[in-house]
C-alpha cells in the first residue's frame, strides 16, 4: 500500500445521490479518491453488466473537492469494471460502494446494485465494502453514520479483507448516539412475498407495479436482521463462491 | 406433487430463442408447462428486478403446443416473480430456466440472467434448475442435450432439490454420443480480465464495448470448468446464502 490509499467510490443510486456524496466526504479524508458512478439511479440492477450495448463515461468537474469524478452510462458493475480497467491509473487499494439509500441486508443483497459493485471489485482482486443505510428517503441523514463508515474503512485497510470476501455493511436508521455498536453477522434467511399492483394505462392496457412484503423466517441472534433490529450496525462477510458445498454429496447420490 | 408436475419455464435470451424452445419441447413431455419469458434478450442482467418502472405481459398464442406462454417486458427475475405470484393458478412444482446460449459456469453465474431466474424461483420456495450450453450461437444444436435435460429434471423432481439450493447445469459443446457423463462440481475460482474496446461514434464522442479474457486460476478436478473441459456435464449446487462463514471469526477480531 502507498502512503495514501487509492480509493474507488461507486454506488447504484447515481453520482448525484446524497449517499455517495456523504461517502466521498469521508473517503477524501482517508485517501486519494476516484469516483466512477452511474449517471442515473440503478436500484434493483443486481449484478447486471452491459454486454449488448455500449458504455459512455464523462469527467464531472462541477462537484468540487479533491476527488476525480466520472459518470458512467452503465450499471454499478460496469462502473467498477470501467474504473479499474480503463479510467484509473493503477489498481485501487479499496473500493467502497454506497452509501445506499435503503437496506441491503439479508436476501436484499441479491438484488443490490450497491453490493454488485463491491462484489465486482473483489472478483477483480480489489478489497471492497458496500455501505447501506436503512432509510430509503433521498434526504436521509447520512451524517449520523459517517464516523462509523470511516472507522470500518480504516480498519479494513489496516487489517485487510480476506480474499474472496466482500463486506456488506448496513446501518440502522438511528441517531449516531443511539447506535449500539457493530456486529459481525450472517445473512438472515428472508424472502419477499410479491404483490403485483395491477393497473390499466390510459390506452386500456394492463400493467404491473412490483410491490412486496418482507418476510423474515430466521430467528437467529447471529443474523444481520437481528442486529439491525436491536440498533447495531451489521457487517456480513459476503462471498461470490455460490457453491452449496453441503449439497454436493447429497446430489452425488442421484441416479444420473 | 400432482400426478403431472406443473413446470414454469423461463430464460434470459427471450421467448423466441431456440434454447427455450428446446427446453419447452422437453418439458411438455414431463408435465403441464407455463412459459413466462422476456420478450427480448436480457443477457448479462444478473439478478436485476424492475422496481422503478412497470411490467407488461402478453399471452402468446402463435407457438403451438400444449403449453401456455406469456412474454414479459421485464428481466428474468421479474418473469419468475410475475409467473409464480400472478400468472400461474398455483405454485409450480419446478422451475427450469434456459437453455442458455452460452456458459454460466464458474464466475459467470454471477452475471447470469438464466441463473437469476432459477435462484429467484428457489427464494420463493420453488425447486429450480438453470441449464446452459457452452455455445453462444443462436443456431446452437440443442438436440444433443435434450435427453440429459430430461433425465436431470426427472431425477430432480423425484429426489427433490435440497431447500435453498439451485442446480446450475452446464453442457459441453459436444455431440450427444461424445458427452462422457455428469459430474457434481463446485464453482471454479475464475475471473475476467476486462478489455474495453474504445471507439469514437459518428458524433465524435468516445464510447466503450466491454470485452474480456476469461482466466481460470483453479486447478481443482472437482470444479465445473474441469468437468466441462473433459467432456462432462457439470452440475453445481448453488445457494443464495452469500455469507462467508469462514471469515466471520476473522473479522470479529477487528477493532470496531
Amino acid at each position: 500500500m502507498k502512503d495514501k490509499p487509492l480509493i474507488l467510490v461507486t454506488n447504484d443510486d447515481g453520482i448525484n445521490a446524497p449517499g455517495i456524496r456523504a461517502l466521498i466526504d469521508v473517503m477524501i479524508k482517508i485517501g486519494d479518491v476516484v469516483v466512477v458512478a452511474p449517471e442515473s439511479p440503478q436500484s434493483g440492477m443486481g449484478h447486471a453488466i452491459t454486454i449488448n450495448s455500449t458504455l459512455q463515461s464523462h469527467l464531472i468537474k462541477n462537484h468540487g473537492g479533491p476527488q476525480k469524478e466520472y459518470s458512467c452510462s452503465g450499471t454499478p458493475a460496469d462502473c467498477v469494471k470501467l474504473g479499474i480497467n480503463e479510467l484509473m491509473d493503477r489498481k485501487p487499494d479499496i473500493c467502497v460502494s454506497g452509501i445506499n439509500h435503503g437496506s441491503n441486508s439479508s436476501i436484499n443483497v441479491i438484488y443490490s446494485g450497491t453490493m454488485s459493485a463491491a462484489i465486482e471489485a473483489s472478483i477483480e482482486g480489489v478489497p471492497a465494502i458496500g455501505f447501506s443505510l436503512l432509510d430509503y428517503r433521498w434526504n436521509a441523514n447520512f451524517n449520523n453514520i459517517k464516523s462509523f463508515v470511516k472507522k470500518i474503512t480504516l480498519e479494513a485497510i489496516k487489517k485487510g479483507i480476506p480474499k474472496g470476501v466482500v463486506l456488506n455493511v448496513n446501518f440502522p436508521k438511528l441517531k449516531e448516539s443511539e447506535i449500539k455498536g457493530i456486529k459481525i453477522c450472517r445473512q438472515a434467511r428472508t424472502y419477499w412475498i410479491e404483490e403485483f399492483d395491477k393497473r390499466i394505462n390510459p390506452q386500456g392496457q394492463k400493467y404491473y407495479w412490483l410491490t412486496g412484503k418482507f418476510i423474515n423466517e430466521d430467528n437467529g441472534k447471529d443474523t444481520d436482521e437481528y442486529a439491525l433490529d436491536k440498533g447495531y450496525i451489521s457487517i456480513v462477510p459476503t462471498q461470490f463462491d455460490f457453491t452449496a458445498y453441503k449439497a454436493i454429496n447429497e446430489i452425488k447420490k442421484w441416479t444420473l
